[in-house]
Parts: C-alpha cells; sequence; structure tokens
C-alpha cells in the first residue's frame, strides 16, 4: 500500500495537506445534526512504517488548532510540527517502531471536509454552509479513512485537549478497534467556563465586518481583527498565570519607561498581538468557529443517559490518562473524573498528573516528565502487544 | 456647606453625573506622564451626612467599570448602584454615621474628565488626546475634590479590585489623610496575565473599525462590537470556573436540544451576550482603554525603588486586607505579599480571606461573612476613632 499516491492532487496541494482521500461516495457520514456528508475528502499525514499484520499504528489526534503536520517542517509554517518533540525516531511515540498517522479533522482547514474546502458533490466552496460537527463526527470520518487504508485495530489512539476528546470518543464508540488509549489535559465534557471563552472568540469574529456572514472567502477578505482578538484571548488560557510571570513578568518591551500611550509597554502585550497575527496566517475563521462549536458540544456521559461510566462498559481498553497540575482550562479534577469512571467498569488505567507550571499548552512543551511518563506507558503496552522493540 | 449646589449644570447633568466640580484651575494637576491637566472637573456622589468635626469621611474608590452612584436607583442603568447591599442606614457602611462620598475616576465617562468629556480650555471633546492617567492620578485628582471640599481626613477609603489599588496608593501617597484603609481583593501590581487579559480586550476595541481611532463620539458611531467582546471576556475573568459551573452548567438556553448551529446553545452563551450588550450602553469605550491602561500600569513597589514595604514606611493607617478563595484575577497570595508589606513596616494590618466560590466579583456580591467582616474591621476603627454609634 503506498498512502502517498494521490493521482489527481497536484504537488502544491500534497505538499500543503499531505495525503488526500475521498471517503463516503457509496456509504456517506451522517453527522450528529442528521446532515449527510459525501464524497468528502480527509488529509492525513504518517510517520515511520506499516509492520506486516498491521499492528503497530498509532492514532494521533489533533488538538483545535493543530493539524496533521506533527513532526518534521511544517508546510504552511515553516516551523517543527506541534509534536516534533514527541514523535520521530528514538522518541516517545517512536517512528522506528510504530507507524504514526495524523488526519485533519472534520470541520478544518487543512485539506479535510470543511468550511474553507469545496463539497465534491456541488464543486462550491462550502463556507457557512458546512455542516456543524461534533467531536463524534470527527472520529467516525477517522474510522472511515482506518477502513479505506485497511487499518481494523489500532495500537493506540492519543492526543492531547480536544485530541483527548476524540480519544474518549474512539474509546467509547470503538473500544474493539483500540489496544491502548492516552487522553492527554482533556475532559469529558466541556464546561461552562470553557464554552464562555469559545463564545467570546465566535462573538469576536462574526462581528468582525470582514466575517461578512462566513462568505468573506469568495470575496477574498478575512476577518483579520476578530480571529487574532480570538486567538489572543484563547492563549492565555493555554498558559498559567505562574508561567505568564515567569516569561514576562511587567517587563517592558524594547523599552525602557512606559510611553503613557496605547502601544505594547509590556513585552506580554507584544507576545499576544504577534500570537494574533501570525495564528491569522495560518488558520481559517470559520475552521475556528465550527471546531470551538465541536468541542463546547462534547459531553460523553450525555450521550450515555448521563452516566460516563457506561461510555466505557466492558472495555478491555488500556488507559492512561495524563493531567498538568497548571492546567487551569482542562484542570486535573476533570481527568480524574474520567478515572473513576473507568474505574468503575473495571478498566485498566493508570492516571499520572504532571507538575509543571505551564499551564494547558505542557502536552506541546518540553516537559521531560511528560515525555518519561508517556514514553515508559508506550514500551508497556506495547510489550503487551506484542510488538517488539 | 451644600455639596448638592452647582448652579452651572442642568438638570438632567446634575442627575447623570451627580454633584459636578472643576478643579485645578489655579493649581493644575500635573499627571505621571507629564502632562498637565486643569481646569477639570470632577463628579461625586455622597452618601449620609458630614459631621461637625468632619471625622466621619469615607471614601469609596470604584472599580474598572464601576462608578460613583454607589447606592440607591443608578440614573442611567436603573438598577441598584453597585455596592448597594454595603452603603446604607445600618449596613456595614453605615450612612447614619458615616458620610461616604465617591468621585468618578479621572479617565472615567460619568462626568470626571476623561475622553467622552470637554477640555475645559478649549470646549472641544477630549476623545484620544485626553492624556493617559495612572492609578496614582486618580487619587491625587480625589485628594484635590477633598481639599476642595475642606475634608482634610479621612476616616477610611475603601475599595474592591481598581478600586483596591487606589486605597493602597492613598496610603502610599497621602498616610497622614488616612486613619483606615481597606483594600479588597487587589494587588499592588498588576500580574502578567491581567494585562494580557486588558491587552486582548483593548485591542478588541481599537480594531473595531466604528473605533475611527478614538474619535468616534465625533460621528455619533460607537465600537459596539469590540467593546461588548470586551467585556463578555473580563466578564469571565470576574467569576470562577465553580460559579459559573453552578449557575450555568452546560444548561441549554429556551430550548430542548442542540441547535447544530451558531446560535447561543448554552445559557452561558446568552448570558454572556447580554453582558456585553448591556455594557455598551452605560460605558464608554475610550474610557475602558484610558482605565485598563492604568491598572496594567500600576506597581506600587516599582515606584519605590522595588521595595513595597518601602511604600507604606512609618504608616500609622489601619488597615484591613480582605480576599477571596475563588478570585483567580486577584488571588489571595497578591493580598498576602501586602499583607508582608506591611509586616515589615510594623504596621497596624488585618487580613481576612473569604471561603467563596463566586470569584473576583465577590466584593459585589451577597457574601454574608464579607460583609460580617468588613462591618466588624470598620465598627473597631470607628470606636478607636472616636465616632460614636
Amino acid at each position: 500500500m503506498d498512502l502517498r499516491s494521490n493521482a489527481t492532487l497536484d504537488a502544491q496541494t500534497i505538499k500543503r495537506f499531505g495525503t488526500v482521500v475521498e471517503l463516503g461516495e457509496h456509504t456517506p457520514l451522517t453527522l450528529d445534526s442528521g446532515a449527510v456528508l459525501g464524497p468528502f475528502h480527509v488529509a492525513f499525514q504518517s510517520y515511520g512504517e506499516l509492520n506486516a499484520d498491521r499492528s503497530n499504528v498509532v492514532l494521533v489526534c489533533h488538538a483545535l488548532t493543530g493539524d496533521q503536520h506533527i513532526s518534521g517542517k511544517h508546510p504552511v509554517t515553516g516551523v517543527k510540527g506541534w509534536w516534533d518533540m514527541i514523535v520521530g525516531p528514538g522518541k516517545p511515540l517512536d517512528t522506528d517502531r510504530f507507524f504514526v498517522i495524523c488526519s485533519n479533522v472534520l470541520g478544518g482547514c487543512m485539506g479535510t471536509a470543511g468550511p474553507n474546502q469545496i463539497d465534491l458533490r456541488t464543486g462550491n466552496l462550502y463556507g457557512p454552509d458546512f455542516p456543524v460537527v461534533t467531536i463524534g463526527d470527527m472520529v467516525r470520518a477517522q474510522a472511515m479513512l482506518l477502513d479505506h487504508l485497511g487499518i481494523e485495530k489500532l495500537f493506540c489512539v492519543i492526543g492531547g485537549s480536544m485530541g483527548g476528546m476524540q480519544v474518549l470518543e474512539w474509546a467509547s464508540t470503538y473500544p474493539e478497534r483500540l489496544f491502548a488509549a492516552v487522553p492527554i489535559a482533556c475532559a469529558s465534557r466541556h464546561s461552562a467556563q470553557n464554552i464562555a471563552f469559545h463564545e467570546v472568540g465566535r462573538q469576536a469574529i462574526i462581528t468582525d465586518p470582514d466575517w461578512k456572514q462566513g462568505n468573506y472567502l469568495q470575496t477574498s477578505t478575512i476577518p483579520r481583527q476578530g480571529l487574532a482578538v480570538a486567538r489572543m484571548m484563547a492563549h492565555i488560557t493555554y498558559l498559567s498565570e505562574a508561567a505568564l510571570g515567569r516569561k514576562f513578568g511587567r517587563n517592558l518591551q524594547d523599552r525602557f519607561a512606559l510611553t503613557y500611550g496605547f502601544e505594547a509597554d509590556f513585552q506580554v502585550e507584544s507576545y499576544l498581538r504577534h500570537q494574533g497575527q501570525s495564528f491569522v496566517e495560518r488558520f481559517d475563521a470559520n475552521s475556528y468557529l465550527y471546531i470551538t462549536k465541536a468541542m463546547d458540544y462534547f459531553d460523553l456521559a450525555a450521550d450515555h443517559n448521563g452516566d460516563l461510566a457506561s461510555a466505557f462498559s466492558g472495555t478491555t481498553t488500556r488507559f492512561c490518562l495524563i493531567s498538568f497540575t497548571s492546567d487551569w482550562l482542562f484542570p486535573t479534577a476533570e481527568s480524574r473524573e474520567i478515572v473513576h469512571a473507568l474505574n468503575a467498569v473495571a478498566a485498566n488505567v493508570s492516571f499520572v498528573e504532571i507538575e509543571t507550571d505551564t499551564g494547558h499548552d505542557a502536552f506541546l512543551l518540553d516537559v521531560p516528565e511528560f515525555h518519561a511518563a508517556l514514553k515508559g506507558f508506550l514500551n508497556g503496552a506495547a510489550a503487551h502487544h506484542g510488538l517488539n522493540n
């Protein structure tokens, strides 16, 4: 199987999106909303080699603003992929051993069906006509991709933040297809505070006059200001007060005294402005709306009559939950709730809380204790799964 | 002295702003920026009666979006003043006993000199030409007001959040004028995280096309969307995750199922949208820029060669600091730092941390333990000050 071949796409697109496959032509995907999607594209990247019995597949699920380019140089930003520290030869997700796949989520903006893509049925841009999707829809699209690739079972599914939500959904919907699951820095439902932050970001975007009711791409504008504000605010929630204090404190930006004006006096202001501006260059504003909505809708217990444990009943998957002490977006208590639910169905579950002041973004950063815990769990699980070193 | 008289203003203005006095005609106020202000208006309200020896004056300092209308029906919003629970006959700040004054801060939008007011020197609207002000400037303007009113010494100065910053500045700049000081839910400097949140709010406003470089009032527009987004975000920081969870959780707004659209599915979304919209009706966007900047600039230790204790050296003021367990904007640790500095100069200081899940806004809410602590401290201090009951 040559996963790289995609005769219908030009070299530029392949470089940008990785491999793009068309799914759902004959059996479309019925979304949680009732809308039907198909045929539709899913774009993905893979790292390492699939072994002969196809038993070494790790599915990595990306977070809100991540994408399929985990490792190596990102084709759009030119910087390293978001999990370059985790995925590669000799790294915790060792590509000398595992075949690692990551697909762009449904609703994303990097080649998988989403508001900035073409509806294959009509040839028109989806734009705001793209249907609202859920974490469950994202996971079902991933399962269709694996079916298409002839991969029946995953050694492991892993991800942080919204990636962790997908891991939980995988473990609940396709328990028979998973040997191990690693939900990191996540929750089984989005909290009121997190919905609130997302809603502010969405309002910043949709009240930007350049959003044009979501039809900005047709007019070659983008709601730059709204998207930048949304990103700036969200970025604060990904860090911690301690990390911001340690990194920036009240240090002034390129000056020795206050300006008594509205320029960025403080480094933290410049930093945030830069975060906002650079995000606009790489992310689609409508995608931001769709994906935040999917996270807000996530509530695994609600999908199981209010009983989280029953989402996992009978599971034989090995779980490792990881949380970070300074993560106030997805605090440890929310991981602990999941652990309790898994304990209630006698699941095989490990739980590691990592001490760090780096906040929610810890799962993307150089946190050695986290990397060691991950490596330890994966090595143990691989041994049980009969994967030779 | 009839504090109510103000012959030059019409009834409508007096109703809206309370009493407005003109200050700094002969001795203008030199701001921290070096700019000079004068003559300028300060608008204030008072409650209770000044006693014969003028020893029963309490100065209340309002927070970012507060104003001088503490108690009774607010002339603009029609709802109760922000400290109606605290200020009144028989209440912790008992107006049968104390003469309570609150003036709109410099840079505010309720009658004191600020960007939505007329520059008395030119007859033109200040707009974005209003100079950047600091917490120190606000406090010096308040001192000028008290001079004007013939009030030499305050029994107490009290305030929460930015009001607490003003209390600290008062205690540092005019120790001889204060008998007691109550800084509530505040800090001696604004943290990197808080600066970050403010900067996002400012960016939301100034990137709104209707802001028009700050000159929107001349064109009868207001940057509604930007100001509403700024308020929505800030409002989240005034609450706590627990309070949001308790109050709204994931409850749906006027519906029984998810919409799979971008309407407000959840109550917390509707609530925030309402907060944003109603704020726009009562607050000036430029004022929001100026006042947030003043808070960001606040760093009392930096004004004293990096030594917070020396800001209070030799003080004879009685302090009572109050913080709230779930306040993550001004966490207890920041109040404790102030207590340590006061201890280092052997000041008379009490410190109360109130257990509540209501977050930073606790100082505005019905938190009985807080009200009891405040009443206890004020009664004790009043007795020491020779104020009869």
